[in-house]
């Protein structure tokens, strides 16, 4: 079994690094704060004896040898980077529980067949540059790296620039490495597994996702001297199209989810009507023919409700992935460590999407999910127990070792 | 009469500083780019044989001398500051139409027996600095002066410190001059006079305004692991008031307007559900009651179009003015001139506010109207044409000089 208590403290000493303003983090990905997040998490990989390699995209490599030369490493981690206003556990559960499997590998003095490798994907959150899971994308070869290093954030900086400025560009090229497996460990940001009362989730499945980024364009205008037959109100086909949205994805219920978080109104002026209105659209659903359905309803729909009141809509689609499912074996073999340790499980679909979702693609992969206070995450509140935290670590280090003997 | 051409050289050399993106200005209040509006100004005052005044809330005031040395002056002007994308005539029209003024009396050597008073408001737009009109409203004292300083800018800088920084608190109590009347030229800002075919708007009355803050509060989450059901999203709030604030204004047309040109949504990142949005709600209306109406009626049901899908509302008054009903002996001089000029005339409604509005409380007041095209204001490709300026500035002029000698 894994130290619970050396876990929990290095989540929170990891959390002291991009306080937010509510007890939770702000670590947005290529920020000093995530740079500050990668060299705390390089020297506690180094003093657990692994070597470090960066790839292009900045993801990070700590690898502990196995015995055997010929054997390709067993893959285990997630992201340090957070939302703007993020919690101290989603995604770093899951690279400091990889750790933990190694220093109790270390306490236990047991050397592996296959190398096991803890990873620290860049960009996971795609806040601060969208899409998400970006590096892990790349890695996947499903985003193409020029592109991403393009990408930009709200400021205009680019993704490739903000790497080299904050020095974790690394010279490894991208997805060279080949994995016997991938494991991620999480929690599960949703509500289910903690209404069932139930330790651990085995995830066999996770949702598929479609961010469409829509601009709606009218005319500003004086809000005062302009009569409202000749208004073209651009803030109105934002809100008709944020109901819409919320329409489509509540008929398709449980099986579809949809919202808009991100909204910004051009020139913001509190007596200009809006010009353009930027905002993106979230849908999602465990699918494909759902997921399909969600956007061809959406794409068909929102340019007459934006048409009905004279201004004009576009859209372009900025984040996608296709409904994962795990590898069945590796599915098998989280479901005999939970059984195995006596924990309580249930099956579970991924709500969220994760870097799993994209290195499902090139690897055996899947995940292990432990509740979090509330389902709720993306919010400072985000909370877990230490027991949660232990008992999903300890899965993850049952079903790691076992394959990494295999 | 007036010399157009000067005037139209001064309104383009002043559109020189704080240029926008598409051909307009940015010139918000206190910011550098104000400072320099405000420099030039003063030294084309000061060539034109004034004494500059300022008082503490940076309101500037050249004076020409009369005649009587116990006559009140006779105030004439309007605002420097623009809009985040404002056009080169919203305000600077007023402010330069009576400078041009003194340049054509000191031309024709004609001393007037009232002394005249060009005036540039300080943060009539409001946009950096919630309400409009600020520095007219602490002049004729509806408005305290320390709220005043305390307003704050979206960056959380107060405007007293800004006024200090950029060199403009001057010393004068704000509101110790005595008026013998104020009059404010400015473009119409909508469409009614170009459509009319109309040269000049003879202004009986302007609009009254609102400003209602709104918060909507709801609960940060994932947006895709939040089954619907538990979602509390104020991004759909904030949709649905702003439909709801067009539904109460359009019940009222021709005789109201309303809308939300201000949208701040937090966290705003694409996978969290807004957990708050703040916006800005304008409502407006000539007809006290029926702005009382649209205010009543908004506040009666938006808190339950947002307790219908579990977000809370809550909102504040940030702007407020009651419809004004201009001085009707100087609304007939306005008139008379129009007329006595040969240029075609109407009466007219001010849609807008203006310093005028504010003014009107503590002293005789009127405005003179000039069409803009397509009736496009508070967006840079508001235009208007010299002979439109021109013949504004002439029925200013008469209306100005005949009220000096009375
Ligand atoms: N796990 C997580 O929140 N990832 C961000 C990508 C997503 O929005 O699902
Ligand atoms: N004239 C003008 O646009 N003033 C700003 C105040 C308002 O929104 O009416």
């Amino acid at each position: 079994k894994i130290n619970g208590e050396r876990l929990w403290d290095s989540l929170m000493e990891m959390a002291q690094i991009g306080p937010g303003i509510a007890g939770g983090n702000n670590r947005q990905t290529l920020t000093d704060a995530d740079a500050e997040g990668r060299a705390l998490f390089q020297r506690w990989c180094q003093e657990a004896g692994c070597t470090l390699g960066v790839d292009e995209m900045g993801t990070m490599f700590a690898t502990r040898p196995g015995e055997d030369p010929d054997a390709l490493p067993v893959y285990v981690g997630s992201h340090l980077d957070t939302q703007p206003t993020g919690g101290k556990y989603d995604g770093v559960l899951g690279v400091l529980g990889g750790l933990e499997i190694i220093r109790t590998l270390n306490d236990l003095g047991i050397r592996t067949k296959h190398p096991i490798v803890v990873t620290n994907w860049t960009n996971e959150e795609g806040t601060r540059f969208a899409p998400a899971m970006l590096a892990s994308g790349v890695f996947a070869g499903v985003l193409e790296q020029d592109w991403a290093y393009d990408r930009r954030d709200a400021k205009g900086l680019r993704f490739g620039d903000e790497l080299d400025r904050i020095g974790w560009k690394g010279d490894e090229p991208v997805g060279a490495r080949k994995m016997h497996a991938f494991f991620e460990l999480h929690i599960e940001q949703g509500p289910i597994l903690e209404a069932e009362g139930k330790e651990i989730g085995v995830v066999t499945h996770g949702q598929g996702l479609r961010w469409i980024e829509c601009t709606v364009t009218g005319k500003g205008q004086h809000t005062g001297s302009t009569p409202m037959y000749l208004r073209r109100n651009a803030g109105r086909g934002m809100a008709r199209v944020i109901e819409l949205v919320h329409e489509i994805a509540i008929a398709r219920q449980p099986n579809a989810v949809g919202a808009v978080g991100h909204v910004d109104v051009y020139p913001n002026s509190r007596n200009i009507i809006p010009e353009k209105v930027v905002f993106t659209v979230d849908f999602r659903s465990h699918i494909l023919d759902t997921l399909d359905a969600l956007v061809a309803e959406f794409l068909a729909r929102a340019p007459g409700v934006c048409a009905d009141i004279g201004v004009k809509f576009s859209s372009e689609l900025v984040g996608f992935f296709d409904p994962p499912a795990f590898d069945p074996v590796l599915v098998g073999r989280v479901r005999d460590a939970a059984e195995r340790l006596g924990y309580s499980h249930m099956d579970i679909v991924s709500g969220a999407g994760h870097d799993a979702c994209w290195i499902n693609r090139v690897a055996p992969t899947t995940m292990v999910m432990c509740p979090c206070v509330d389902g709720l995450s993306h919010n400072e509140a985000e909370e877990i127990s230490p027991e949660w935290a232990e008992k999903g670590a300890n899965v993850l280090f049952h079903a790691v070792v076992e394959t990494a003997e295999i």
